[in-house]
């Protein structure tokens, strides 16, 4: 005969090898790359990386070699109308502008008043330049970070009315999580200001300050009673595209990646350099192809043109994502399909 | 009655608590910086990583924020009777003297060709870059890092007949090592450049290339029959000496040290803006006192000189390790006292 203690007890294994089994379920369910459809690119991605990590496989990637670098507009969060950077710069402006009669006469101000994005994107790198300039030099590095944290706070993308960390890529930061978790750094390779991005890369991707690579102003050293700081010089030291992207991770970590995402010809050279050589390599571009969800551009576009690269791609086997096939949702606040 | 096999029992037992007390002895005796006499300044840098990384105290310091910066030349290892990568430079223009008959009438080659060394430190900053320049630059990266290996492993220190890589200093190396066991991060920061770093660091210090920030020349980032290399071009990109030191840090890392180790002036605002602020800080002076076991120089030295700093350290409360009576032995093959 069973008394009712026993009875209890194997109706509480039963109840907890029934969530045992719902949990597995779940996680199958979910799975790594929850918002990357099934297809080639997510395939090639987790075979990769199987490929990597496996101890017996012949393609076996030690763990600090293991680094993944990412170009930052267009490839972990959008950069349309106009880098994210800059459209900090545009409200700057604007707040500045009763004090500077001169910028609603001149190029690029005007356009950038007038919010402009088209005549701003078509002022070329040296138009956004005058723009960053104008607005965030001067200070010292512990103003600018509060000056950025203040606007991404407040400021709302003109197109989808949220803030621009919410235009991060919800497949991208799966696939952040999914390397770290097996044993890849992931850096941050930009041509956006590194002291801009090192404000809030943390929070949105889990990337901190020392994995972010960007472009640089000038810096003094100064004391200013007693306490240091970093004066913000007008003037580039370094412009983080192309083939300086190359050479600025040859310079922060002097190892060459085995993996790197862009989704321009600023990232290029990137691609080119993580890619040659010994070994498994993956190079992947993003394709703009969503003009739905997010933006759809390509060779022909002022900001972020992707031309020389795509032709690149098939010679150097690099992987082309296209966003409107291969990702389930773009943005966090989607709703899932 | 006991039994023979109770007997080997017991005796087994006895053995292994033996070892298990005789372990806990010799532990106790060598413990953390065996070769630190014991005194102020092993006392302090002990209780500094205890206040900093128990989690109930009021100076704990989260992991990532647990960064610890090391001069190289005269902290790391030795810097006389030249910085040891002007001494590779002087071995290079040796080899190279027959094809450069003028180097022979004109200062500082003709200093370094007769291994003049007082001479060749008195031509300062720029006589030691116009050496470097001539010797280090207009090959590939690859090519560098197989110099500098090569010169390592056959070059002997003039005085003590070493390798150079002999005479890094072991109560620094136990350092190191205590640090990183308690979560501390340890980068270089070095006037020296940062591919004659990296092509050794890991080895001898266990520091990582990304973890080492120093002088940089200027690269080309070149396609080569397919393979992209990085050529060093002659003249400097950035010079890492003085307050440069506090803004490669902001760039490299993006984040405030806690403990600094220096030894020069050179290292004055890397040890200043370490120090200043909230919570707890460490800024430590090497203070080279030893002429008998390695050497004795300060104010009036041409190398490593140590003037402003000295005068500034009891202002910040740096310590200033003495190395002739806290240090026990100095290099990893003097025997301990």
């Amino acid at each position: 005969m069973i008394g009712s203690k026993r009875i209890s007890g194997i109706i509480i294994v039963c109840f907890l090898l029934a969530q045992f089994v719902f949990a597995g379920l779940t996680l199958a369910q979910e799975g790594p790359l929850a918002s990357w459809n099934e297809g080639s690119a997510k395939s090639a991605i987790l075979e990769f990386v199987a490929e990597t990590t496996k101890p017996a496989s012949p393609d076996y990637v030690a763990p600090e070699e293991r680094i993944a670098v990412f170009d930052n507009d267009g490839t972990l969060w959008s950069e349309k109308p106009l880098y994210f950077q800059v459209m900090m710069a545009i409200d700057q402006l604007q707040a500045m502008a009763t004090e500077t009669p001169e910028w609603a006469e001149n190029q690029p101000f005007k356009a950038a008043l007038e919010e402009d994005f088209g005549a701003v994107a078509a002022s070329g790198g040296k138009g956004l330049m005058k723009l960053l300039s104008a607005t965030q030099s001067g200070s010292s590095d512990r103003t600018f970070t509060r000056e950025v944290e203040a606007w991404l706070d407040t400021a709302r993308h003109p197109r989808f009315g949220k803030t621009f960390t919410e235009l991060v890529y919800q497949p991208m930061l799966e696939l952040l999580d999914y390397l770290r978790t097996h044993g890849f750094s992931t850096w941050i390779v930009s041509g956006s200001g590194i002291d801009f991005m090192r404000a809030w890369t943390e929070e949105a991707y889990g990337i901190p300050p020392e994995q972010v690579i960007g472009s640089q102003v000038e810096l003094d050293y100064v004391m200013d009673g007693g306490t240091p700081s970093f004066q913000r010089r007008p003037g580039n030291f370094f412009f983080n595209d192309g083939p300086n992207k190359a050479i600025a991770i040859k310079r922060h970590m002097g190892r060459q990646p085995v993996i790197a995402f862009g989704n321009s010809d600023g990232d290029l050279e990137m691609l080119e350099w993580t890619t040659a050589g010994e070994g498994p390599r993956l190079g992947v571009l993003i394709h703009h192809t969503d003009a739905k969800r997010e933006w759809a551009y390509d060779r022909k576009s002022d900001i972020g043109r992707l031309d020389k690269a795509l032709d690149a791609a098939p010679e150097h086997d690099w992987l082309v994502v296209d966003m409107a096939a291969d990702w389930a949702r773009i943005y966090p606040w989607q709703t899932a399909p």
